[in-house]
């Protein structure tokens, strides 16, 4: 339902206005110069009835490179592409498409040269073997490091976190990542908070995959306001149902399938810190 | 943390088993013929401490058409990669990549002729405008009927279910979609019921958007079993926690939302509905 709301909603909120449909009270008063519209369109009187949607332009940039797991960007990209006004957009390395952790190709809209330097957030999916590579990537964590530090927020969901950390942006702060590689944190001077998603100053950290969406509902509520996240959690209709109750949380869930993963991983797990350790030495982060 | 699970398990498994890890008592002891390991690599007494690993070798074919909303189809597409032994992929008219709904593009794996024609699952993601053109298409509304109609499981997420119904393959079912579409339903035949997941015989449809992952885990479940879809909720950490307590539930939200979201959207379910009338009518659904 994203389409809808970004591009037919001022138009539609002109008409709305215009016809003194109920919408003409969530205008605020001084939208119709800010987003450009004719001031004429803008009901005088807004009662009191809504809340007032709050407009905003950020330039929201989303990282992708080889391998990155797809949900942990096009999830959070659904949510904040619904944010009227602002701009939503992938970057990575080159504008060549890029593979994804299952296989499939996303196209991203920027290279590392030509996107916005100062954006109001950079997001940083995670990844398996994907992580491994950007890791020891020199490039992709430079551009981490300096567009991601010159953003007013710098973030990430699930293992994407020790890429930002790597890249020198967590040290001090506290954070979160997958529960499997929450213990890695430290290695990038980030204390490990054990939440689904973990705000810091100018940095925000999501656990593992799913928290992606939680945590891009708590940054709209942060760009804009309650009634701005309300209206986008209605039109996801995100009123989750897991199958099993806890069992999404590693001190909650059946302690044979907390076994079975911490087997299944221990190598990747491993192996990450070998690299971060590297990484660390090497950037002096 | 899906790639892991994907092309590392089997491995992984195989050498936890020989080196004795708990890991050997989750693989059942039919697995190695089934999977085509060799026999000895499977632990021969596989203890009663874990329930068995369900293997599979399921087809998973996911509809691309322009305009789609990407989490409706990616959300389900993470969660089904990490099935193992499962075939995972997005079909589309051709293999161009297919624009999504917010701008980029993904890369189909399958067009509508070289895809598999009795999959396990055919899934239909929703859209916005995308949907009107989709649904005014005959061939896309052809091969939903032919691939859909052959497959073990047709399945929507979203305003998909409007696309599955339009092509006829809800006639004298229950079924769900997004919240403002629901009302549409009976248009195609299908009783609506105001649950996230309906699952009626061989058809399965979600409500809007992030239903998409709650309709995946329970399909899982249908494939494998409770184990198996514990194993994902925790590897995708999915433990959500929604901003607003009822607030992605139409009966239970901010009333002033609903209100807005439905005098927003009111002129695309209009056309919808104009639009599934004349198909229904010439298509004699």
């Amino acid at each position: 339902m994203k389409r809808e709301i970004n591009e037919t909603t001022r138009r539609e909120f002109i008409r709305l206005l215009g016809a003194g449909g109920c919408a003409a009270a969530l205008l605020p008063t001084g939208l119709s110069a800010h987003e450009g519209h004719e001031p004429g369109a803008v009901h005088p009187n807004p009662t009191e009835a809504f809340p007032q949607i709050k407009a905003g332009e950020e330039t929201i940039l989303i990282l992708l490179y080889p391998g990155f797991t797809a949900i942990d960007a096009i999830g959070p990209e659904y949510v904040f592409s619904a944010m009227i006004g602002a701009t939503v957009k992938f970057v990575a390395k080159t504008t060549a498409p890029v593979r994804t952790e299952s296989g499939f190709e996303v196209t991203p809209a920027f290279s590392f040269k030509t996107c916005p330097k100062k954006p109001t957030l950079l997001l940083i999916p995670g990844a398996t073997d994907g992580l491994l590579h950007a890791l020891a990537d020199a490039e992709t964590l430079d551009f981490i490091r300096d567009v991601g530090g010159a953003a007013k927020m710098a973030g990430s969901v699930c293992t994407g976190s020790l890429l930002l950390g790597a890249a020198g942006l967590l040290k001090g702060y506290n954070a979160t990542s997958h529960w499997q590689t929450a213990e890695l944190l430290p290695l990038v001077g980030a204390k490990p908070v054990d939440q689904r998603v973990v705000f810091d100053r100018n940095r925000v950290t999501g656990a593992g995959v799913t928290a992606g969406l939680d945590l891009a509902f708590q940054l709209v509520r942060y760009f804009r306001d309650d009634f701005y996240a309300k209206g986008l959690q209605l039109l996801a209709e995100y009123e989750p149902q897991p199958l099993f109750a806890g069992g999404g949380d590693h001190k909650k869930a059946d302690p044979r399938v907390v076994l079975l993963l911490n087997e299944m991983h221990r190598p990747f797990v491993d192996k990450t810190g070998g690299i971060i350790r590297s990484v660390v030495e090497k950037r002096a982060v």
